[in-house]
C-alpha cells in the first residue's frame, strides 16, 4: 500500500526532519506543498521555488519519491525535475484543460476529488488525463462539502469501493482533508483501509500547533507512528 | 459488538427462516419492520399488527432480542410486548415530542441520525430521551443527504469517532441505508467497524430481488455470512 | 395573497401589540408558536397552554385567523379551538403517521418542507394528508440544508414555480427561516413573490433583540411596514 | 441592468440570427461559448477558433459587446481580441493562479460561483483578481450543488442581497444554469431581479431541442421576449 506522508507545505529545514521520521515509521512516499492553493490571496501560500532544494534534499536523505501539487503549466515545468508524482488538487479537479496537460506528462498523477464532484464525475475527470496518453492515474477521496460543519469535509468512505466497482484505477484516501481534525484522522484512515483503499495520504508535522497551514489536521510524530502500527495490522489481515 | 440483522420489513413466513440464518452466522439481535415509514402513501408500508406473531415466533425460535421501529405513541403501545429495543427512524430524529415519549419508556432505544441532522444535533436529540429518564440510548449513523447520487445516502464514517469524542453513548452503523447498494455494504461495514462502531445493523433477505422494500440494499445469506467472517477478524484485531 | 405574520413564539402580552401592528400593515393571518420544536431539550420551547388565551385575545382584537404548529395528536387537540390553520413543521415533514392525522382534521394545513426533503417528496408528504380526506393543504418553502453557512438555510426559490408545475397545491414562502437573517428577509420575500408564491410567512417582533427565539431573523415593525409596501406594488404588477 | 443573452455555445451560422433576436428584445450583451468546459472528454466542447469569426460578425451586426469564457492563459490570448468581457466558469472559480492571471488583464471579468463555493469564498476569489490590479469584477450566482435533483443546481437567491451587504461588487444572476430547466428560467429570473440582481445571463437558442449543449435550459425566442417584457416592468418598479 502507498503511504504518502509529510507536512501540508514545506516550511523550512524542518521538512528534512519530518521526511526522516515519516520514512522511519513506514511512509513509502513523501509529500509537501510548494505552491499552495488557498481561498484568499491574503493567506500564506507556500515557499514557492525556495522550497525546491529542500524537497531535493529530503528525497536524497530518505530515498523516498516525492508527491507535489501543480496548479498550472508553469508550475508543472518548475516542479518537473523534483516531482515523482504530480497531484491535482480538489479546486482543479474539473479543470479540463489542466487535466489534459497532465495527460501529456510522463509522470504519474494523483487526482483529488473536487468538493462537489460526484464519484462518476471524478472518473470522467480521469478520462481527460487518460485520453491524452497518460494512463498512470490514481484517484483520491478527500471529503466532499455537505451541511455537516463538525468536520472540515465529509469523508465519503463509499467512494473507495464504488471506484473499485466502476473502473480499474487505484483509489487513495486523504483523511487529513477528509476530516480536518487530527483526532479523527486515525479512525478514519483505518476505515479507509478496511474499505479497500490502495493508499493513504497523511499530513504530519513536527509541531502541528505551529504549522503555517492545516495544523489542526496534522498528526504529530507519535500519532503517525501509532497510526502506522495499526495500518500494518489491518493490511496483514487483508493479505495485502 | 451488537450485530442487528434481518429484513427491512417482516413480509411473511420467510421472516422465521431469515431469523434462523442470521442467528447462525452471528447476529446478536433481530430486526424487521412492522410499521414502515415511507415517502408516499401509495407505497406498501408493512404488515402492521399481522407481523407481531411472526416476530414473536422468530424470537422464540432464535432466542434473539428484537429491534423494531415505532413512529408514534400508538405504535409504541402495540409493539411494547414484542419489542426488546425500540428504534427511532431518520424521519423522526428531531421530533422532540416523540423523543420525550421514548424517554419515558423502560426499554433501550436506537436513535437514527436524520438525513440533515448534524452530529451535534444527533446528540442533542438523544438529550430529549435522556432528560425524561431513559438513559439507555444508542445512536446510529445511517448516512446523510448530499449531492452524491451514486449512493442512496452518504455514509458519514467520521460520525463514529466524533460521537465517541463528544459523549459516552454507543454508536451503531447502518451501511444498508448508508449506501443503498448491497455491493457496497460489506466494505462500508468493515470501514465502520475499523472506525470503532459499537454495533452494526444490516438488512438481510432470503431473496433480495423479491423483497417488498429495500431489496437493492439487502444482503443475501451468502453475503451476510462472508461479512460476518470479516467482521469477526476485525473485531479480534481490536481486542473487542 | 396570504400574508401570515407574527412572532416566532407567543411570549406574553406583547403578542397583542404585534398582532395589531401586523394587521395594520396588511397581514391577512396571524402566527405565533405555542409549542416550539427545538433541537435541544435545554432550550425554551414556548409558553404552552398559557399562550392560548393570548392567541384568543389577539384573534378577537384583530379579527385575523390564527396559524399555529402542532407536533402530535395531543397538541392538535389542545390547539383545535384556537387554530384556524394548522402548521406542520420542517422536522415533522416526513412523519407519515402525523401527516395522516392532519388528513383527518377539518382545518386547513400548511406543510413545511423538511430540511432534506426534495420538492417531489414534499408533494408526496402532502399526499399523506390528502389521502385521508383533507384536501386543504398549502405547501411552504422554508429553505433547505446545504454547505452554505452564511444563511441559516438555503432558500430554494425554484421550489415555488416547480410546485406550480407539478401539482395544484398553493405554495407559501417563509424567508425568515429560509435566510435566518433579518436583513435578507425583504429581498428574499420579494424574490419569492416575483417567482409566484401564493403567500408569505414572516416573523415580526416588537423588539427582535429581546425575542426568546429567532430574534436574528425577525423584522421590526418598521421593516415589516416597508416590506408590505413593496409586496403590494409587486402584487399589483402581477395583477394578483 | 446588464442583460447577457445568447446560446450556451456558438454552433454555427445560427449564432448571427440568435444575436440579432436577443438584441431586438433588449439584450445589452451577447454570450456564446467558444471553448466549453465539460465533465467528460467524450462530449462536444465547442467550435474553438472556428467560432471566432462568427463571434466577430455577430458583434458587428448587433453592436453588442461579447462575453466569453476562457479557461487558461492560452485561451485568454486566443480570445483577447474578440472578448469584451471575460467569464470565469464555475469549475475554475477557486483556481487561484487563473484568477491572478485575469487580475492582470485590462478587460472586465464575470466570476461565476463554484458549485461548492460559499458566498464568502466567492468574494475571496474576486480578491485574487482585484489584488493583481483588475478592479472590474462582477460576481455571478449560478446555483450550488445540493441534494435536490429536480433542478440541475439550487439557485441561491439569498446570495444576491448577501453580496450587496458584504462588498461593493455587482452581482449577476444566471438562472439558466441555476435551474437547468427552461420552464423555471422565467420565474427564477424575475426572483433574481426582485432580489436586486445587477444583471442577468440567459441562454437563448433558435431551436433548443437541437442545441449541442444545454438545450433543456435554453429559452426560445418567444420565451426570451416574454421574459424581457416582465423584467422591464420589474426594473421600472425598482426605479432602475
Amino acid at each position: 500500500m502507498m503511504i504518502i506522508a509529510g507536512p501540508c507545505a514545506i516550511e523550512g529545514d524542518n521538512f528534512i526532519e519530518i521526511a526522516k521520521v515519516v520514512k522511519k515509521y513506514g511512509a513509502t512516499h513523501l509529500r509537501g506543498g510548494i505552491f499552495k492553493p488557498r481561498s484568499s490571496p491574503f493567506r500564506w501560500n507556500g515557499l514557492h521555488e525556495i522550497a525546491i532544494p529542500l524537497a531535493r534534499e529530503a528525497k536524497r536523505v530518505t530515498g523516498l519519491p516525492f508527491v507535489v501539487e501543480a496548479m498550472n503549466c508553469k508550475q508543472i515545468e518548475l516542479l518537473y525535475d523534483v516531482a515523482d508524482i504530480f497531484q491535482i488538487g480538489a479546486r482543479n479537479s474539473q479543470d479540463s484543460e489542466l487535466l489534459r496537460e497532465f495527460g501529456r506528462q510522463d509522470k504519474p498523477v494523483i487526482l483529488k476529488r473536487g468538493m462537489a464532484t460526484t464519484i462518476e464525475e471524478l472518473i470522467m475527470s480521469a478520462d481527460f488525463i487518460i485520453s491524452e496518453g497518460n494512463k498512470n492515474v490514481m484517484l483520491c477521496e478527500r471529503g466532499i462539502r455537505t451541511f455537516e460543519t463538525y468536520t472540515r469535509n465529509t469523508f465519503d468512505v463509499s467512494c473507495i469501493p464504488a471506484v473499485h466497482d466502476l473502473c480499474t484505477l487505484p483509489i487513495i484516501a486523504d483523511p487529513s482533508h477528509g476530516t480536518g481534525r487530527a483526532e479523527l484522522v486515525i479512525p478514519v484512515t483505518l476505515a479507509a483501509v478496511a474499505a479497500g483503499a490502495d493508499g493513504i495520504m497523511i499530513e504530519v508535522h513536527d509541531t502541528p500547533a505551529k504549522a503555517m497551514t492545516d495544523g489542526q489536521q496534522s498528526l504529530t510524530f507519535g500519532e503517525f507512528s501509532r497510526l502506522m502500527e495499526q495500518v500494518k495490522i489491518l493490511e496483514a489481515l487483508h493479505g495485502r
